[in-house]
């Protein structure tokens, strides 16, 4: 609470009508904005799965990343996840917690690229709140939908079980490496293509549409070993064949380049690459790879469930660096 | 994203294993937070109404305030926007960006307070996100359910209707000023009691009780004025009965002996009261009246709804301070 008197143009109702209105799509349950709470407009068959994830300045993001990155990092780690649970994304709620540095241009931007996301995804923004800080804050709360029988869990795999992943891994962790250590030996040209990777992540959203064929899944962000580790949950472990992680040709090349400064371990302990790690059954193969043809998803097969805890490579070797990051180090 | 090696006892799995978990109730969805994401466990019949808030140290609180009262204000102003809705709480999600003043001592009564609270509302932990910050930051959202044709509008007042006010107004505000004026004039006796008022605010949940009998509702989060002008969206206005205002004999002392700090016009224009404002036909005047009664909630009637734009006293002046609190401002 607050006994200033209030002259900035940027109060919360402008916010709110200038740049948040255009985000609810008329939506039925949204009352346009006008209402303190909404209510979700959802499929009676359906569950409701729930995710929510905070994006920090100096954490996650820099301020002078660009707008549109910020807001395409928030969805992205939350459609990941609603992913990996094999729903649909719906709707989200979107907290802003702004500062002085937030002008009309740089709301008008993300909020431009916001609703580029929304289209591409097919979603509405439900409501939110504003609210100001020193540093810059987002919190999105994503909301999907799936049948019952159909939400993947997190920790359900079987020894035996396919390990798969889908994408190529550590272009982000490459993108991230630009942006700290200049003297990498990169082509020019590949120098922006692997920042955007790092600055404008993209949700691997192929878990609705194997949900049915697959035992679990999670999103690969925080590092392939690290999320690969928690699917294990201590019960499990995992062999991975190391020739197959997928990683591009480009990037092959650029390890090789630099290989004083990045390690192909280095590749699946870090980065967010939102890619999706799997396990099914084996029967399951056939059916998964023609619906990776089918929705023009790669998924490489990496691995499989073995009984002996831990994460080993394909000489029975233990992979030991399996830290994954985690905000509180 | 960040290279640092990993040490502090304090990590995410930490905080969640130890002091998170025990918020879940086990309830059937949230995977023992062991999921990335989760589902809501809701009725086929209504629809989920949804909440959010954020709020954030120095703005809405203080580092040295009790962990205690962050926990019941972040509770509070989502639970307020259930009850204005006319749902009944059922779960919340919980993003906590915390900084290394956060100990297990503070972590431990912030989620104590908030197992206090789950219980008196009959609510669960659905999931959330642990994220580090400079100054520490909570997020809120939170989930109601109620059948579609019972939920509040908060722009829905028609001519001619009562205005209705739960509890008492200015109890919160005091508290306040307590806190940043050390020359009040106030027994002792009373200041804990109205420090309390503003560190452990109460929701009033009356609002799914009464849905079916009126015609809109807000909670009085930025002060009486504010959220009424919100209620009448520029398009209606209201004639306030001053003397009706329901303010406690204690508050009305205390006023009285600093009338020249503290104006009985401040206490309509600031203040998180938490109880709701609401209009209703005045047929259902008795039908209300029982209810209160029944539910052991004091309702005062302070006015009427009129067709000229603007708030009005009973002598028809206009109360022209009618700028609510802006987090923006």
């Amino acid at each position: 609470m607050t006994d200033k008197s209030c002259n900035s143009q940027l109060s919360e109702k402008f916010i709110i009508n200038k740049f948040l209105k255009k985000l609810n799509l008329d939506t039925v349950g949204t009352f346009n904005f006008e209402n303190d709470a909404a209510y979700l407009n959802s499929s009676q068959k359906n569950k409701i799965v729930v995710t929510t994830d905070t994006i920090v300045e100096n954490i996650d993001f820099f301020k002078k990343d660009p707008p549109e990155s910020i807001a395409q990092k928030i969805i992205c780690v939350n459609l990941s996840d609603i992913s990996a649970m094999g729903a649909l994304p719906k709707t989200y709620t979107l907290n802003l917690s702004i500062n002085s540095n937030i002008d009309h241009i740089w709301l008008k931007r993300f909020t431009n690229q916001l609703s580029k996301i929304q289209k591409k995804y097919n979603m509405y923004l439900l409501g939110g709140d504003i609210s100001r800080s020193k540093e810059i804050s987002v919190t999105v709360t994503c909301f999907g939908e799936s049948k019952l029988k159909n939400i993947i869990k997190q920790k359900n795999s079987y020894i035996g079980d396919d390990i798969w992943v889908t994408g190529d891994l550590g272009n982000s962790y490459l993108g991230y490496k630009i942006f700290t250590n200049p003297k990498l030996i990169i082509e020019k040209k590949y120098i922006k293509k692997f920042k955007n990777f790092f600055l404008y992540p993209e949700p691997c959203m192929f878990g609705s549409k194997i949900s049915k064929y697959i035992n679990s899944a999670i999103d690969v962000s925080d590092g392939f070993n690290g999320d690969l580790q928690k699917m294990l949950n201590n019960k499990l472990g995992a062999m991975i064949f190391k020739d197959s992680i997928p990683i591009s040709s480009i990037l092959k090349k650029i390890l090789k380049d630099n290989y004083k400064s990045i390690k192909f371990s280095d590749i699946l302990s870090w980065g967010d690459d939102y890619e999706l790690i799997f396990t099914s059954f084996k029967k399951n193969r056939k059916k998964l790879l023609s619906l990776a043809r089918k929705n023009k998803v790669k998924i490489s097969l990496v691995g499989t469930i073995i009984k002996k805890n831990g994460i080993f490579d394909d000489s029975l070797k233990l992979i030991k660096n399996i830290s994954s990051f985690d905000h509180f180090c």
